[in-house]
């Protein structure tokens, strides 16, 4: 599988998510202002790597991906919300993203601090809303979304990052332990929902969760990366904004090589924790991980 | 049933959730300066009006509120961080809130609104951890929560009260809609899903509802009167802020007394919806929309 195979594989499954996520909350009797402040930043584009790991997970486990999609989609809701929160002026103080103003930029604080809310609050109802899934395992899989997107999560994470932001002599552990919750919780959380709601069992939930987990990981690092290195255009925000920001990171810390190699390492390791799974979908995912590593945006 | 014993019943089954609240943040490994700024605000006391509501239905419906406990405690999580929100300085900016500064006064913008982020994250946590009530019980009742809670409830009200803020010409029918998402859903969701937990039939269910809708908006037209005529150190906030701030409110539109008529009407409107519940819980429902119109802070 090459690169451009990889890319129109997610980009396959993306357009699927893309689709749901369009029509999710139309016609739904939304106060106009906050419906078009969630739709701004929901519609934004983006590779929607989290559903989609969802997408995939659930159909190694064993379910159509059809089944599971407003759970997939629910999860870039969650995704976004939390973009729109960082971005605020108390937060990261972020004027763009995607190539767009921030949402706060286009609506105000107010209705951004609302639309992140309800984008949050709706996930939860779409995940609860699948219903060709037996109950109890959605109800185990929106638990496991709980808890990577909260306060041991995700949320966890992002409160760290404020603490640490322009600390002097943090150290790698530090910075590594904020992003397992940042960054790596909401990606890990998409992975192993998406193998319960296909009814995986132990081995392949602990083998989800390890796969998610160190993905998650090269993924930042690939981040912090392109914060560096990357290109404006592509990327849609300025390159250098972590460094002005305060911000640690891999490059910070460690040094741009030393970086690129971590991710390498740590996608590789990912991979091995999936070695014993073949077919197309287990062969997409090696190759993803190899991708995360390279990608230019 | 006397004011007294109402208070003193509400108190009681207040006493449970406040025990569930006080330890189910604890030992969870939370990072410190958010599982503070999570625990100020839920900690600082209130009615616990909302999951009392819950737990008062699910025995109504026919279960132990202490199966639900879970569930019902999370609904203060949601009331509690949309508090947090509420006040922060693009929104309401208040510095007071139950006679202590606001989350963001104490612990600055960044972290109130990750606090508020992460307790609504837990809450659907909390609620889907409920074991003791069959599995799709627990995803209709926490369905029906993410709904009284976003887009099409409280956090479409809130942006709806934002957007009425200082606007003239305001018809009264779009004040009770904002209140009525605002105030009413989620205090409609408290006694719709405890009433689902608890197995209640679809007449069940219609009463918990209607009951819930007029209550709420008693409750809501006594805290537009006590913003006006009650006493700063019982309410432990300021009087007269609603009018500081251009708030449009109940007083302001169809005056005092009129208002005051408005909400025991509102409230004898929801008792009818349960007039043919008999039993200690019923009853002291009926006292408390009651107690909830004459209530001092």
């Amino acid at each position: 599988m090459s690169d451009v195979d990889v890319k129109k594989t997610l980009a396959n499954y993306a357009a699927g998510v893309e689709k749901y996520l369009e029509t999710c909350l139309k016609d739904r009797g939304i106060t106009p202002r906050l419906q078009e402040a969630m739709e701004y930043s929901l519609m934004a584009g983006g590779k929607r790597l989290r559903p989609v790991l969802c997408l995939i997970w659930a159909e190694i486990a064993g379910i159509e991906s059809a089944k599971v999609m407003p759970f997939a989609a629910a999860i870039e809701c969650i995704h976004t919300y939390s973009l729109i929160h960082d971005d605020l002026p108390a937060m990261d103080d972020d004027d763009l993203r995607r190539g767009k103003p921030t949402n706060h930029k286009v609506y105000g604080e107010a209705t951004a601090i609302l639309a992140g809310d309800a984008l949050l609050t709706e996930a939860f109802g779409m995940m609860l809303n699948v219903s060709d899934v037996p109950a109890e395992r959605v109800l185990q899989a929106a638990s496991i979304m709980a808890y990577g997107a909260g306060s041991n999560g995700m949320v966890g994470g992002q409160q760290i990052d404020m603490d640490l932001t322009g600390k002097d002599g943090v150290e790698l552990q530090e910075l590594q332990q904020m992003h397992a919750l940042k960054t790596g919780a909401l990606i890990t959380a998409s992975c192993l929902s998406g193998c319960i709601l296909g009814g995986g069992d132990e081995d392949d939930m602990k083998a989800a969760m390890e796969w998610g987990k160190n993905v998650g990981m090269a993924f930042q690092i690939a981040d912090d990366i392109l914060d560096v290195v990357g290109d404006e255009k592509e990327l849609g925000k300025p390159v250098g904004s972590d460094q002005e920001q305060g911000k640690n990171t891999y490059p910070s810390m460690i040094g741009l090589e030393e970086s690129k190699n971590l991710a390498v390492q740590v996608a590789a390791t990912a991979n091995l924790e999936i070695k014993n799974y073949s077919g197309a979908q287990a062969d997409f995912l090696r190759h993803l991980a190899a991708y995360i590593v390279q990608r230019t945006s």
